[in-house]
C-alpha cells in the first residue's frame, strides 16, 4: 500500500508535522490497518498524531490487543486518555472495557464524565454475551403528540450523535416503546401532520437481558438496521445496530468452528497470536483427547487372545474406528450449528433422534455392505485373509453397520446433552465424538469377531 | 404462539374474511413465520388473502422452497404472480430466481414489467456468490451542484422506493460515485448549502464483481449500514445493505461448518430437510472416506508378520492414528475458518508453515512425553506389555510425536493446496484430513516399531 510506505519513510525521517497531515486525510479503517501493522512505538507516534475525532473512530476498529497497548502507552497522561475514551461510542466501549482486567475498567471509568460513566456503567451492568452490552443510548426519540416539523426540529438539534436516523422512535410519556418510525416516512410526511397519525403500532423489539444470538436471528428476519432494545416492561434502553451484530455473528461462527475442531476458541486473528498461544489453546484439548484414546488400547488388551489367534482382525480395526467416528462428526456438527443458529432448540432431541436413527442406518448399511465386498474380493483376488474370509467379512460388515448407526446418533445427541447441562454445545466437537466413538468400535467389533467367528479365536 | 392458533382455527372455519383481517394486522416476519408453518395447502390459501404490499415483503422473508410451493400454487394466475414478482424488492428477487432451475427464472421473468425486467436481468448477470448479485438499485443519487434544500425535495419524491436513506450518494455528470453524504449532515446542514460545500471525498465502495465475502469484510471494518457499489470505473451501479450481507456471512458459516464436519453444504435449515436428503448430502463423502480408510487395511497387511510377533503394538494402534487425526482437525479447521474470513491469504503459506511446525512440534512432544509414560505406568503397575515394555513405550512416544507433527502440519497445509487448485478450502474437512493422517500413521508406527525393536520383531 502506497500510503504505508510514505507514514514509513516520515516516522523513520520524524517529520511529524508531515505525518500528522497524512494520517488527517485517511479514513478511520484506513488508519486502523496502518496502525495494526506499524511496531508497537511506531503505532504510538502515529495514534498520538490523530485528530481527536478520527482518533476515537480509528481506535474503535483495533483489535483489543493493540488497543491495550495504546492505552498503557498514554500512561499518565489522564486528559488526554479523557478524552479519547469520553469520544468513543458507547457501544465500541462496552466492547473495549470487557476485555480488560476489572481494575483497569474501574481506573479508566473514572475518567469519563459524570454522563458518560452512567452510561457505561449501566451498559457493562448486563450480562456478558447479551444485547445488553451491545446497545449504544445514542438514539432520537419522539412523542406521538409531536408534529413532523417538530420531529425534524428535534432531529436537528439532538440528532448529532445518534447512531442512526434510519428510524426514528416513539415512546409515550413513561417511556414505553410504541411505535417505531422510518425516517423517509417522516420527510415524506406533510410538515403538520402528526407522529400518532402515522403509527401503526407494528414495531420489532429485542430484550435487553437476551442472548446475542437474538439479535442475529432478528436482524436476520427483519432485514433492519437497527432494533430498539428494551427492558422487560417494554421501556426504551437503546438501539443496536446491524454493525454489531454482524461483529458478533462472525465471532460466533469463529468459535463455533475453533470448538467443533477440538481447540478451544482462538479470540483473536491466527496471525495475531503468538504461537505460544496456538499451542496454549489446542494442548489441552489434544491432551485430553489422548487420555481418552488411551482407553482403547485398555480396551485391546482384553482381546489380545483373540487378535494373536487372528492377526487380521487387526488390519480393519482402523477402518471401522475411522468411519464409527466421520459419521459421528458429520451428525454432530451439523447439529451444532442448528442448534446455535436457532434452527433446532432442545426440546427437538427426539425428533432429530428419530431423524438420525433412520440416517444413521441407511448409511450404515451402504457403508457395511461396501465393507462386506471389499474383504471378499480381495480374497478372490490377493487370496490376502485365508480360510475364514467370508466370516471376517461378515464380522467387518455388521460392525460398520453398526458403529456408522451408533456414532450418527452419538454425535446427533451429543450436542443436546451437552446443551441440556448448560455449556456450549461446540464442545462436542468432531474430535471428541471421534474419540468416544472409538471405544466403542472397538468392543463392538470383537464382540461381533467372537460371535460371527466363534470357534475360530478359541 | 396465540396468532397461530387463531388462524388455524379460521382456515379450519374456512372463516377467510376474518383471516384476512387478522394476516393483515401482522408484520411480514411473523406471517412468513406463520406461512412456513403451516402445510402447503393452508399456506397457499393464507397467502393469497394477503393484500399485495404485504405479501410481497412476506415472500421475501420465506425459505426458498416454500417460495417455489407458492409460486407452483399461482399456477396459470399469472396477473396475481406478476403483481407479486413486480413488488419483490430487486435484491431478494434474484436471490429467489436463483434458486430456481434455469427455464422457470425465463419464464417468471417475462411477467415483469420492462423497466423490472431491466433490472432483474441486469443483477442476474453477475457471477453467482458476487457482490453484483446483492446489490438494489433503489438508492437516491444528488449532484455536487444541489442545494439541501434541493436535495430533501428530491429525497421526498424519489425517496419511496429507497432502501435506505441513511446515506445518499453524490455522483458527478458521468454517474461517476464521487462521495456518499450521511443524511444527517443534510439534515444538519442549512438549508442553502450545496452538496459540494460539505463533501470530503472520503467513501467506502465495492465492486460489483467482487467475491461476497469481501462485502461481509468491509461491512464489518466500516461499520455502515449500506455501502454503494460500482463498476471497475467507479461508475455507481447500486448499494448493499447489512442485512443481507448478515445473510451471506451467516450462510457462509454454515456452510464452512457442515463441510469441516465432513457433509455436503446441506442449502437448507436441519429440520426442513428430509431424510432421505440428509442421506444423499453424508453418503458420498462417508463412502469416499472409507475408500481412503481401506488403504490402512492394505497398509497392515504389509506388518502381519511383526504384528503377529509382538500382538501389544495392535493395542496402541487406535491411540496413534486418532491423536494424529485429531491434530490434524484443529490444525485444518483453524486454517479453513482464517481464509475464509481472510485473515490469511494464500500467500501465507510459507509463514504458517513454519508456525505450525513449531506448535506441532511442541504439541508432539507434549503428547509423546504422556504417551512414554502411559506404557511404563501400566507396566509398573500391571506388568501388561512385558519384557520389551521400555522399548515398545519408546515406540509409542516417537511415534506420537512424529505423527502429531505431521497432522498438524498436513491439516494447515492441505487448504491452502485445496484453494490454489481452486476449490473450497472447506473440503480438506476434519474427517478427509484424518482419514490420510491415518495411513500415514500405520506406516509411521510400524517403521518405528522396526527400528527400535529390532531383533524381537524378527
Amino acid at each position: 500500500m502506497f500510503t504505508k510506505l510514505i507514514v514509513r519513510k516520515l516516522i523513520d525521517d520524524r517529520n511529524l508535522k508531515g505525518l500528522r497531515e497524512v494520517l488527517a486525510e485517511l479514513a478511520p479503517p484506513e488508519v486502523a490497518e496502518l496502525v495494526e501493522e506499524l511496531d508497537e512505538e511506531d503505532a504510538t507516534v502515529a495514534f498520538r498524531l490523530l485528530p481527536r475525532h478520527l482518533a476515537a473512530e480509528a481506535f474503535e476498529a483495533l483489535h483489543s490487543d493493540r488497543q491495550q497497548q495504546l492505552i498503557r502507552a498514554f500512561g499518565n497522561e489522564t486528559d488526554r486518555l479523557a478524552g479519547l475514551l469520553n469520544d468513543l461510542s458507547p457501544d465500541d466501549r462496552t466492547q473495549f472495557f470487557e476485555e480488560l482486567p476489572g481494575p483497569v475498567t474501574q481506573q479508566l471509568l473514572s475518567l469519563l464524565s459524570p454522563n458518560e460513566r452512567r452510561i457505561a456503567v449501566r451498559l457493562l451492568g448486563y450480562p456478558e454475551e447479551s444485547i445488553g452490552r451491545l446497545m449504544t443510548p445514542e438514539y432520537v426519540a419522539v412523542r406521538p403528540s409531536w408534529t413532523m416539523e417538530e420531529v425534524l426540529a428535534h432531529i436537528r438539534r439532538y440528532g448529532h450523535d445518534s447512531e442512526t436516523l434510519s428510524r426514528v422512535y416513539v415512546v409515550d410519556d413513561k417511556g414505553h416503546l410504541t411505535d417505531d418510525l422510518r425516517l423517509r416516512e417522516i420527510l415524506l410526511s406533510p410538515p403538520q401532520v402528526r407522529v400518532e397519525d402515522i403509527m401503526d403500532g407494528r414495531f420489532a423489539t429485542l430484550t435487553a437481558t437476551d442472548d446475542q444470538e437474538t439479535a442475529v436471528e432478528a436482524f436476520r428476519t427483519h432485514g433492519y438496521f437497527a432494533l430498539p432494545v428494551t427492558d422487560s416492561d417494554g421501556m426504551l434502553l437503546g438501539i443496536v445496530t446491524a454493525d454489531d451484530v454482524l461483529d458478533v455473528a462472525h465471532e460466533e461462527a469463529s468459535e463455533d468452528i475453533q470448538m467443533i475442531g477440538g481447540a478451544a476458541a482462538l479470540d483473536e486473528p491466527y496471525k495475531n497470536a503468538a504461537i505460544r498461544t496456538l499451542i496454549r489453546k489446542r494442548a489441552p484439548w489434544l491432551v485430553t483427547l489422548l487420555f481418552g484414546e488411551m482407553l482403547t488400547a485398555t480396551a485391546m488388551s482384553y482381546y489380545e487372545a483373540q487378535l494373536a489367534h487372528l492377526v487380521v482382525l487387526a488390519f480393519f480395526l482402523p477402518l471401522i474406528i475411522s468411519s464409527g467416528g466421520n459419521s459421528g462428526s458429520q451428525a454432530t456438527t451439523l447439529i451444532i450449528r442448528s442448534l446455535a443458529v436457532g434452527e433446532l432448540v432442545k426440546e427437538d432431541w427426539l425428533r432429530v433422534a428419530y431423524r438420525e436413527s433412520i440416517s444413521g442406518l441407511a448409511l450404515g448399511l451402504i457403508l457395511g455392505i461396501i465393507g462386506f465386498g471389499r474383504v471378499v474380493l480381495w480374497e478372490q483376488v490377493f487370496g490376502t485373509y485365508g480360510e475364514h474370509a467370508l466370516l471376517i467379512a461378515t464380522t467387518v460388515g455388521v460392525t460398520l453397520t453398526g458403529i456408522v448407526l451408533l456414532g450418527t446418533l452419538f454425535g446427533s445427541m451429543l450436542p443436546f446433552l451437552v446443551k441440556r447441562i448448560g455449556i456450549d454445545p461446540a464442545v462436542s466437537s468432531a474430535p471428541l465424538v471421534a474419540t468416544l466413538i472409538d471405544v466403542t468400535g472397538i468392543v463392538m467389533y470383537f464382540s461381533a469377531a467372537a460371535l460371527i467367528l466363534g470357534k475360530v479365536l478359541r
